[in-house]
């Protein structure tokens, strides 16, 4: 694939408009020559959340670029500002919610790139994540 | 392995000084729980470089936080401010070079984690990369 992208700016960044924010893929097979490395930049606005899932074939690192997340990994929480990561190991269930008064943004980086089964299961709905954070907060 | 960190911040991540500028260690093996996803935060000093070398078993993302780079993969060049990405697929020759006036903030990620061979081959010393970017510039 001599022909394949090798960099991705704001002209070439495809954009996915999902219920938690807009995405801008900067590295997926089809953008990239893509094998190992899924690259995507999330903008979640506040009092937004991508509630608790899992990918059942991915490793996936949140490293947060503004703003301030209530990152969740298995039971464990932590508050992550500009510069600080989560790490998840393949399967294990997740969530990311944007406790803060302004746009959380993060990049999203998950491996490998390509997979045979679904992305991402949905645990929002299931104990004992359901009861683990409530969402959106009555507060 | 229910004992790993699952979070890095500034107070946990791992400093190493390098030749081409301060690698601070976000994610690999013995931090977190990597398989597949090697994350290195780098600041590099104006005219500094990380000259032409190849990663044998791993693919690559550059991501720039701050200030400009002058990104080679193969023999293909382009200039990438914050935001903007380049992919390096597995083997394939790259270079960052710092072409601005201030420190160059960016993001390498790698994968996978675990390998066997060696990490990184120097190729700055070979033909045609000795003659495509004299490195430092003279000018």
């Amino acid at each position: 694939m001599s022909e394949a992208r090798r960099f991705v700016t704001a002209a070439e960044m495809e954009v996915e408009e999902l219920p938690w924010g807009p995405h801008e893929w900067l590295s997926r097979p089809g953008l990239v020559d893509a094998e190992q490395l899924l690259l995507v930049r999330v903008h979640m606005p506040p009092r937004q959340a991508h509630k608790f899932h899992r990918h059942p074939e991915m490793e996936e690192i949140i490293y947060v670029l503004e703003g301030v997340a209530e990152q969740w990994v298995d039971r464990e929480k932590r508050i992550l500002g500009p510069g600080e990561i989560a790490h998840i190991p393949k399967d294990v269930v997740h969530g990311t919610y944007n406790i803060g008064d302004s746009t959380l943004r993060f990049l999203a980086i998950l491996s490998p790139a390509k997979i045979t089964g679904p992305p991402l299961i949905d645990m929002s709905e299931e104990e004992p994540w359901k009861s683990l954070r409530p969402w959106p907060p009555t507060d």
